[in-house]
């Protein structure tokens, strides 16, 4: 059935509040406007920046689809789309690239301006592309991945290769490109190096991944969650750590450890705390801390200056600092090409209208991802 | 006059407690011990961490005798120096290089372990070689240079080109070489980058002089004392900013003077607010922060951590991240060559006994660096 031009009425789950459940409803889907795509989903994973957004540590407006980490099919295009086509096999992209605001051109910055880090909701014309009941329901960071149908811009689609297994790929959309680069772009490990990962979810196998395949020689997974060590061995970690097994703070014992040779650590948890953990335990004078997981809004952080006056080098990234469009599509032939796997990551496949399972999966520690997939 | 071996008496400005004046005393200067040696002071500047002594804001032990950036000739060694003899031009060095400690093997650490961070006032074995009164005084630093003689360790010595002159080539021994590589070695400033400096003392105007040798195309003094501008133009600022001209916060003065496009912000001052406005002002994703300044000791700070997360980096440095023994010939060859001239920097040139007044001039904002210079 041709549905160009046309509403689509499909499946989505919807949060009608902040602490609701994920309400699977019919929904109304409006065809792409100028510079936009419709896309079929096929697969989408479940990452802890959507529960943020259940539980208003992230920005969202309510009623909201959420959801980020997708492959699709590109089912319409709107006018003046030329970069896609239908039938593309595409990712969604979370962190757009629209080419020509000041920060695309620059080369080493992925902070495109199109970036909806403040949860507005709505396309480029200020409106929402969903309707419920009547109702407008509004977007989620440029994505909007947990129903059948999504409507995102044109600068915020990668086109990955049409063989990608969906329920693998999606992970391209979020965690494995977070966590991967911000050890092969932002940290730049070096060959031989002793690295730390903070916090052992999807974003942090991703990082140990890269961790690996930049060459270091020990991988030292910390989490406070013991279960997931055997998957972090699984993807490269060395050994791992439970700061709870340990009087002392965890700086002190990762400096006994190695002797003091941790050169690279990555905060990828989103706890404050954890943070400042993660920055005291790279070598004062020439280590680098790179903090991978989002801190809650509008938080405040108190440290000592003198672990970053010491020498210390602490950074921060998004999206593992892939230009996007121009990257995913590299990174995904690389997956094809067997240059790593993401079988670990996976833990769980569920049908879509099981999201609240998936969450509740999340939420007790006991998946790294969870893949909702689609029946069309 | 052979006085090897011998006690030396000679006059030092001792400072007997916190929030004294310098008292200049006799003093007695004991032989160099093991790989110590014994060095006249030829000329010493004035840094604003000497005045910190004074203030407690950096831990020393008292009575004292402060100064840390001079030149002098070795006047004796002790037993096992090799590296050194009697008659070489040097610069005691505020942060050692002993060779062999785990950060000094490491190619890009520079924080020995024999480094006095925590203020012991003492030598290897325990003791101070400088006796007033009868009782003993305090070595500061590694190098205590406000004092016709001071004994180092050979370990905190840099031989330097016997032709240099003493009274710029001090400047080596802390200011310039601090901030000239917080510029190069630190921040690793690129050709047609924007650089803002935070805080235009002299170390503030070697940042400046360093940004200009690696190419900066851009760069902005900041200061809330306009009458420093004039200098900072003089060695290479191309513009000068005061925050109190302006009600916006200066990130934001600055975004707007430059399109959003400061890479490298340097924070020269050691005051925490200006920490977080230097770190704001760099570009919010590819963007660098460098601490040159120290912050007071047991301070706490707190700011906003997207600040980091975005993509920025913040680092620290000491002693500009150079090797000192080491690098340092190479800096003052650098500086014999003509690479950059120090003539800016120096302001004020008093005899030793003016020590009070150039500490006044400092106090007071009205030099750049005093100076003191002895006759022996």
């Amino acid at each position: 059935m041709n549905t160009s031009g046309k509403v689509i009425k499909c499946k989505a789950a919807v949060l009608w509040g902040l602490e609701q459940p994920f309400s699977i409803e019919e929904i109304e889907v409006a065809p792409p406007k100028a510079h936009e795509v419709r896309i079929k989903i096929l697969a989408t994973g479940i990452c802890r920046t959507d529960n943020n957004a259940t539980t208003g540590v992230m920005p969202a407006k309510f009623p909201v689809i959420v959801g980020h980490e997708a492959v699709g099919i590109v089912e319409s295009i709107g006018e003046g789309v030329t970069s896609l086509k239908p039938g593309d096999k595409v990712i969604p992209l979370c962190v757009p690239q629209c080419g020509i605001c000041s920060n695309c051109l620059k080369p080493d910055s992925n902070y495109c301006d199109m970036l909806d880090i403040v949860g507005k909701g709505v396309l480029s014309d200020g409106t929402s592309r969903f309707t419920c009941k009547g109702k407008p329901v509004y977007h989620y960071m440029n994505t909007s991945t947990f129903t059948e149908y999504t409507v995102v811009r044109d600068v915020a689609v990668a086109k990955i290769d049409a063989a990608a297994p969906p329920e693998k790929a999606c992970l391209f959309g979020c965690a494995f490109t977070t966590g991967y680069g911000a050890a092969i772009n932002t940290a730049k490990v070096t060959p031989g190096s002793t690295c730390a990962v903070f916090g052992l979810g999807g974003v942090g196998l991703s990082v140990i991944i890269g961790c690996k395949i930049a060459g270091a020689s020990r991988i030292i997974g910390v989490d406070i969650n013991p279960r997931k060590f055997e998957k972090a061995k699984a993807v490269g970690a060395t050994e791992c750590v439970n700061p709870k097994d340990h009087t002392k703070p965890i700086s002190e014992v990762l400096k006994e450890m190695t002797g003091d040779s941790v050169r690279y650590t990555f905060e990828v948890t989103g706890n404050l705390d954890t943070m400042i953990d993660a920055l005291a335990s790279c070598h004062k004078n020439c280590g680098m801390s790179v903090v991978v997981g989002d801190p809650p809004a509008s938080s405040v952080l108190t440290f000592d200056p003198m672990l970053v006056f010491d020498g210390r080098t602490w950074k921060g990234c998004i999206f593992g600092g892939w230009k996007p469009v121009n990257d995913l599509p590299k990174l995904v032939s690389d997956f094809m090409a067997k240059k790593f796997n993401l079988d670990e990551l996976v833990t769980h496949i569920l049908p879509f209208d099981k999201i609240e399972e998936g969450f509740n999966l999340l939420k007790k520690g006991e998946s790294i991802r969870t893949v909702l997939t689609f029946q069309h």
